[in-house]
Parts: structure tokens; C-alpha cells; sequence
């Protein structure tokens, strides 16, 4: 497979973009084959006849992600309700070659989900139980359909939460599936820092448990690390049903701030400057001047329409106050403004609800539009200049593209309203958005800290990873999925 | 290679320990077959003459690690100077089917580099450059040869550090290899968390970057995660060259104690609850009053006979003033003494250096032996009772085992001294370690925290993953390998 006619197109067409529409031709080229009805009869003995849909709004609604890539509907929808079910449904797919993608909440950002080659679409979400807290151990362990938000009520009263959160109420396993992260990763780490276990059914219906069944110890050097190889992978190696999670300690205090400055690049360096002086921030979030315009009118807020960072001090009432001395001499040095503080729990929770709200804030500034997103990251040290040339790009493109970013990792994402049916604007914020990975690539990042390849960056992949190590990879997919059924057409063409 | 004869008696071996004779003599089968003189030209062609020893005293000191796993020496020994050279070594031994083993600083505890079916060792520990330290974005790149405290002398005036320290002076890319961990863990991670990128030389020669070359970010979702894959794989899946490895700020203030308690159970419950209370430790170790007794003699120190903690606290000077207090109020309430603190630096660095010399503390106490190490992690609630339990195996069986441990982690080990020449104590001490593991392994915990399956816990490995687990490890060997010459023998029967 990996050194075959289609390989060498891939890798030239990372090479030479011009060379992309050849690679497209050859993938449309991939008919998408009917089922048989017996096929479906049997998918519907494994999950029982109410769980499964043809029905085209089923269909369409399982198609396509929160992005701006094509609603892409499977043949089939079927629900599972059990591992069993996943694991019966895999061999079906595995021995009759037909496509499986696995489907979450659908939040994802790279059309990760859409199922561009048909087959069957696995919604996950009805396995949907917490299965244990273990609060003395901070773990806990949940079933493919539970989301952060449905954990972190569950947990209310344990004094503990799981802190990774995308934006999005996402599905846990679809969160460990894409490797996600968000606003407190900063703090707290990804999910990869934050599974220690994993139920996956493999391409051909056999179960495993990637540390051992039951076990969820805070470190492990036994064997080889196959929790992080299925982390991240997106669906392509094989179907997570239950994830060990790590939970922390909800810290004794919390405040939370906006502080707003004259240029982009102050607002940058500040961030860099309160890193390097190593000060503990819960949370460091870069908002550009038309990310707080979007804020303002969708969330009926208030603020100063300029290069803002809202931030968040945690731990114990003293050092909060140390550390916001700390930090509020740098803003000043940067000619930031004074911190507005957000301290009663209800002011803090709208605070970062505006922000989690951003995406939907930035697409009501264009109705009607879908989020194209780029998301790259870098060392921090060269984050100033990355922000600072992308917003140059999308100027002179003259598209509106609100600029957002968990600055405190080196990651910022930009979130353009693209107008789906025009292919020339499509073309222009693709270009706009490549230039902008390439730059994170010429400078140590990467073309994505955590949405994830998908349909949108496979050539970026390639270009980022290096021939042999996709090689690698591919090598990785053929052994643990030989007939390519899991998630077809996704991370790699 | 996965279902065949040799695994039915592992898995049989697994469940039914007497059956383990049966799977060592299979092994034993396993005839090693001398090097062609051509083979061995080629060999000092690639690396030079004289980099190639076939002396006995070097291959000697090669085919063994710091354990009391039998040396057994390579065939030949050289030491590669480039990722050029390890290339064509690997390449060279591919063609010809002859193992290779890498090595390191041969401080391993699991046998991980003896030379059980000979073939060329690969000494690493030429390449010792440290290549770059970014101090503005916290990361640095190190050859294979750079030991951790020589990066830590090397970066002494940055106010970084890079705080995982297993003990020994360990080379930074085998410790990438072994995952290992130490004291610092509880705060700092594992070597899975502070890598972010490694060159990587595969069996057939090839040369990967296991998140692209040059890329330094603190997160990404760029494909799978072949960092964490080769991270843990001893070995066994590729030659690590180089690494990329996170920094961490010095922290502002430290301060250590040591407080001494009547019972195990005791100190343990003491560690349990205080992690419970969430106070951010920098280190929380234990010791059994046979290991004070082993680090008195060897290191000269008048600490009270009794099972112990050595705790560490770090930040700002406020907030270890706070957690010390509360971490004081419940060692109390667990009836132990109060802190005997090591404030200045001299002091601290003795304390920790007593604790760090463990291992040959422990040996001292029986001139002559070897060390038989267990390296168990369990969920931080079932830590008492497997410790209690270890100790109650140890004195049953009438050896000498003292306990010392991570136990911030859940984790810890009893470093047996045994006479190698005594089969029958050999055999005594492996049954209480299997027990201890067995143990574990039944309270959702693993047979190796830190120190790797090498040699000595293969057979646990299977329990601990199951059947199809394993598999899917052998699978992903078997690709990236597939002659199977890299440290074959390893993790893997």
C-alpha cells in the first residue's frame, strides 16, 4: 500500500500543491459500493432492528462534522448499545470490506467523521454509563457516549473534575480519538497526559485493553505505550468503548481576568514573558480584536474591541495573589491594560463561556457560513512571529478570520466563516490557511496541536512528518487494519 | 509468529507457572551462530576499526546491566559515533539476520541489554552531544550518550532543569527506551511526558523523526503517536539517536524532611492522604526501616531505624510554608515524629543523595550480591495493602528485601540482594517478587512501574496485557521488525 502509484502521488502532491487536483481525481475515483441487504439484515441481528437507519436525515446528520468539509453520508447508520455490538459490527464490516466510522458527538473539526467512502456509520453515543469513580485514586472510567460536560456534573460533588475541554461538550472517546485539548491544557496537559486505559475493538472484532483489563495505575513500563498509539488516531486504528481517565482536584481558588492591548505582538510577547518567568497559569487565551467584536455581539458582552488575553490564576489564595502581581507587571510593561477581573464564580463561568461559545460567535459574524479552522502550534518563542505574519495573510486576502488561541502551548487557531457553495472563497481561505501551516512547519510546529488531520491536512501531514515516518505510520494502519475498513480515507489518502 | 507453538507455551507458561521450565528450555534451544569474518569487516567498515571490540573483558562488561540477570556477552561490541553509523549497522544486521542489541549506560534492572542470542552490541554512548537548549521554550536535543546529569551540569546557569531521575546516572535516550521515571515523577511526569520528539533508527535502517524533524511543540495531533510508541519499547522496535526533551523551571524555594513512623501502614496512609488532600508534592518516598538501616552504613547518616518518608515541597516560599504545614498535621494524626528537616542545599543534596544510593546501599548489605529488583504500581488506595502484604512475603520467606519506593505514585520496589551462585535463594526471591506482582497485578496495578519487562517479567507482561494485548504488541513488532534483530528476546519471548 505505502509505496504504491497512489504514495507517490501523495507525496508530490505535498510537495507540489498544484499536483492536489490529480490526487482528488484519483480518490473520487474510488466508487462507493452498495450494501447488499443481507449485509444490513446482518448489522441489524448484531444491534437489533431499531438501531439501525438508512434513513437519509439519519444519514445526513452522521455525514458531516462542525466543519466546512462536505456532508459525506454513510450507507447505513447503526447505533450500538454494548462492546459486543462494536465488536460484532467490526467483524461484519472487516470480512464483507465495507467501510466503519466510528461517530461521536460530531463536534470534530476536520471533517474526521464524514464518511467520504460510505460504509456503515457507528454511533457510540447510546453507551453512554460511567462506569466508575474512583475519587481516592482520581480516575474514573466511562463508555464511548459519555461527554465532559455529563462527567463533570456527575462529579460535582467528589471536589474533582476532568479539565480538558475542547469547547465543545465532545464525547470523551471522540476527545481521546482526536488527541484533544482546549483552554486547560496549559495546566493540565492533553488527553494524551490524561488516559491511562482504553477498551478498543480492533478492525477485525477483537478486544483489547491497551494497559490490561482494570488496570489504572498513574505510571506503567510494561510493554508498549498502545493507550497513546490509539490516542490520536482518529478513528483509523480501531473503535474506543471505554476510556481510564485521570481527574484532578478542583483548586481552592480561582480568578479570572481580561486585559487588553494596543497591537497583537503585545499581546504575544506578554505571554511568552509570563511563561518564561515560569508563573503557574491555569489558563492563557489569545483572543485578536475581531474575536472580541464576534464575543460582543454573540455573547452580549462588553469588552474593549483589541488584542485581548483573558487569563486564569488557580491554587491557593496566596499565590494567587503573587502570581497576578507577577503577571500584572508584565501586561504593563507591555502596555497592556489594567486586569477587568472576573472573581464571583457567575462572572468567571460567562467569561469562559464566551470563549468556549467562539466558534458559533464567529460564524454568526458571517450566517449561513461553516467554520474553515486552522490550528497550528509552535515553541512558544516563535509563536509572536507566526500570529503576527498570519494575520498579515488573512489581511491581505481580504477574508474575515478571527484569530483565537491557547497561546500559553504555542497554539492559535483561526476560525474562518466560509461560505460553503462559493469555491473561489473556499480556495482563498484554504490558501490562506496552508500558508499559514506552512510558516508553523518551516518554524518547529506543527500544522495542528489538536484538531486533528482528518479530510483537511493530510498533504500537511506528510509534508510535517517526513516520508519515512508516514511510512511508518502507514505501516501501522496495514497491520492493525490489513483490509482498510476503520475510518477510510482519513489521516492518510 | 504470534499464534504459533512458542506463544501457546508462553500463554500456557502464564497461567501455569510450573510450566515455565518447558518455555526455557525452547528458548535455550535457540542456538547462537558465530559471525562470518566477512560480516565483521563490514562491521569495522562502517564504523571503523576502531570502534569494533571482539575482546572478552568488553564483551563482558556489554552483556550485562545492574541486575542479577547472567551476563551475556554479544558476539562483538561497537560503538557507533553518527546516526549514519547505526544506520548502517542496523542494515548491515537485517541483511544477515544477526541481533542487535543497543546500549546505553547498563544501568538498566530488567536485564534489557544482556545479549541473550549474542549478535552485535551497539555501544551509544559516543554520541554524546548535546545538540541544542532552547531555555525561552523550555525544550533541549540531546545525542543518545548524554546521561542526565551531564545535561543538568550542561544547563546549571539557565534555572532549567530536566528533573526525571531514575537513580543512576542514565543515559537521557535509554531512559527514553526503558520509560523510566524516579523521585520526581509525582510532580514532573514520566519520560512519556517530557519527550516530544526522537530520531529513531528502524531495523531495516531506515531513519525517522518520531514528530518530524526539528519539530519542538508542546502538543500536537499531527498523525499517530509514534513518540510514545518508541518511548517503553526497550529496544526492541528501533535504535533511538536523539531526543527532544521538555524542561522545567528550578523551582524558587525547596525544602526536604524526613519523618519516621511505627509502622509501615503508617507511612503509607500518611502518603495516601496527603495526595488525597491534594497537596502538590514534589517528592513523597518511602523507605522500610531495612532500607534506613542499608542508607545509614552506606551513606553514613544517623536517621532513627523505622519505616520512613523523605518528602520534598517546592514553589514559592508562601506556599511551601502552607503545604508543609498541612502535609505535618496528618503525619501526625498518623502518629509519626516530626520533620527532620534539610534545608540548605548542602543538606537536601546529601539526603537525596542517600536515597539515590540505594540500590548499592542495599547491596552492601550482602557484599557479593547482585540485586533482584521488583517494580510494582498499584492505585494509590490499594498501595497500603500491597506493601503491607510485600513485607509480610519478604519475612515469610526469610530473605533480606528492603522497600524503598514512589510511593507518590503508587509505586515501589524491594531490591533483594541475592548470591547468584544460589539457586535455590535465586528462586525463593523470584517467587516473592512474582507474588508481590501477581498481587498487584490483582488490585488493577502493573508488574513494572519504571524498570521495564526486559528479561525477568515477560511472562507477567502476559497476564498483565491478555492474550489479544499481546498480540497486537507482537503485531507492531513483527512489522517494524520483522527478522526480529533488535534485542530480540526482549519484553517478548
Amino acid at each position: 500500500m505505502f509505496r504504491g502509484r497512489l504514495n507517490h502521488v501523495i507525496l508530490a502532491a505535498a510537495r507540489y500543491p498544484h499536483r492536489l487536483n490529480e490526487l482528488h481525481t484519483a480518490q473520487a475515483a474510488q466508487k462507493i459500493v452498495p450494501l447488499t441487504d443481507s449485509l444490513v439484515q446482518n448489522l441489524q441481528k448484531i444491534v437489533g432492528d431499531k438501531n439501525v437507519s438508512e434513513a437519509m436525515a439519519i444519514r445526513e446528520q452522521h455525514g458531516k462534522d462542525e466543519s466546512y468539509h462536505a456532508c459525506a453520508p454513510p450507507q447505513v447508520v447503526a447505533f450500538a448499545e454494548s462492546v459486543e455490538q462494536v465488536s460484532g459490527v467490526a467483524k461484519l464490516c472487516n470480512e464483507h470490506r465495507v467501510p466503519l466510522v466510528p461517530f461521536g458527538s460530531g463536534t470534530g473539526l476536520e471533517g474526521g467523521i464524514n464518511a467520504i467512502r460510505g460504509g456503515i456509520c457507528l454511533d457510540l453515543m447510546k453507551m453512554d454509563k460511567i462506569l466508575a469513580v474512583h475519587p481516592e485514586d482520581f480516575d474514573c472510567q466511562v463508555e464511548s457516549g459519555v461527554t465532559r460536560k455529563t462527567l463533570n456534573n456527575y462529579l460535582r460533588d467528589t471536589g474533582l473534575w476532568f479539565p480538558i475541554d475542547p469547547g465543545a461538550d465532545a464525547s470523551l472517546c471522540g476527545m481521546c480519538s482526536t488527541s484533544a485539548s482546549g483552554t486547560n491544557a496549559v495546566r493540565y496537559g492533553t488527553m494524551r497526559e490524561n488516559v491511562m486505559n482504553m477498551e478498543v475493538v480492533l478492525a477485525d472484532g477483537r478486544v483489547i485493553h491497551t494497559a490490561g483489563k482494570d488496570r489504572r495505575t498513574k505510571k506503567t513500563s510494561a510493554g508498549y505505550n498502545l493507550t497513546n498509539l490509539f490516542v490520536g488516531s482518529e478513528g483509523t486504528l480501531g473503535i474506543i468503548t471505554k476510556a481510564t481517565l485521570r481527574l484532578h482536584g478542583i483548586p481552592e481558588a480561582s480568578v479570572s481576568a481580561v486585559c487588553s492591548f494596543e497591537s497583537i505582538q503585545e499581546a504575544v510577547d506578554t505571554t511568552v514573558q509570563v511563561l518564561q518567568c515560569g508563573i503557574p497559569m491555569a489558563r492563557i487565551e489569545f483572543l485578536d480584536e475581531v474575536s472580541i467584536d464576534a464575543c460582543n455581539k454573540y455573547s452580549k458582552m462588553n469588552m474593549k474591541v483589541a488584542p485581548s488575553l483573558f487569563l486564569e490564576f488557580s491554587g491557593s489564595p496566596k499565590s494567587l495573589d503573587d502570581n497576578a502581581e507577577i503577571v500584572g507587571e508584565i501586561v504593563k510593561m507591555n502596555g497592556g491594560s489594567d486586569f477587568k477581573w472576573a472573581t464571583d464564580v457567575d462572572e468567571r463561568n460567562l467569561l469562559w463561556k464566551t470563549r468556549h461559545d467562539i466558534l458559533y460567535a464567529c460564524m454568526a459574524l458571517r450566517p449561513g457560513c461553516k467554520p474553515y479552522s486552522t490550528d497550528v502550534c509552535v515553541p512558544v518563542s516563535n509563536l509572536p512571529r507566526v500570529v503576527v505574519e498570519s494575520k498579515k495573510y488573512i489581511d491581505e486576502a481580504g477574508v474575515v478570520g478571527p484569530m483565537v488561541g491557547h497561546v500559553g502551548d504555542g497554539n492559535f487557531h483561526v476560525f474562518f466563516p466560509v461560505d460553503q457553495s462559493n469555491p473561489d472563497e473556499v480556495k482563498t481561505v484554504h490558501d490562506v490557511s496552508v500558508k499559514m501551516a506552512l510558516l508553523a512547519q518551516e518554524l518547529n510546529g506543527t500544522c495542528t496541536g489538536e484538531h486533528g488531520i482528518g479530510l483537511g491536512k493530510r498533504e500537511l501531514l506528510i509534508r510535517e512528518i517526513g516520508e519515512s515516518g508516514i511510512e511508518v505510520m502507514q505501516q501501522l494502519k496495514q497491520t492493525l487494519d490489513p483490509n482498510g475498513i476503520l475510518n477510510p480515507g482519513k489521516v492518510f489518502f
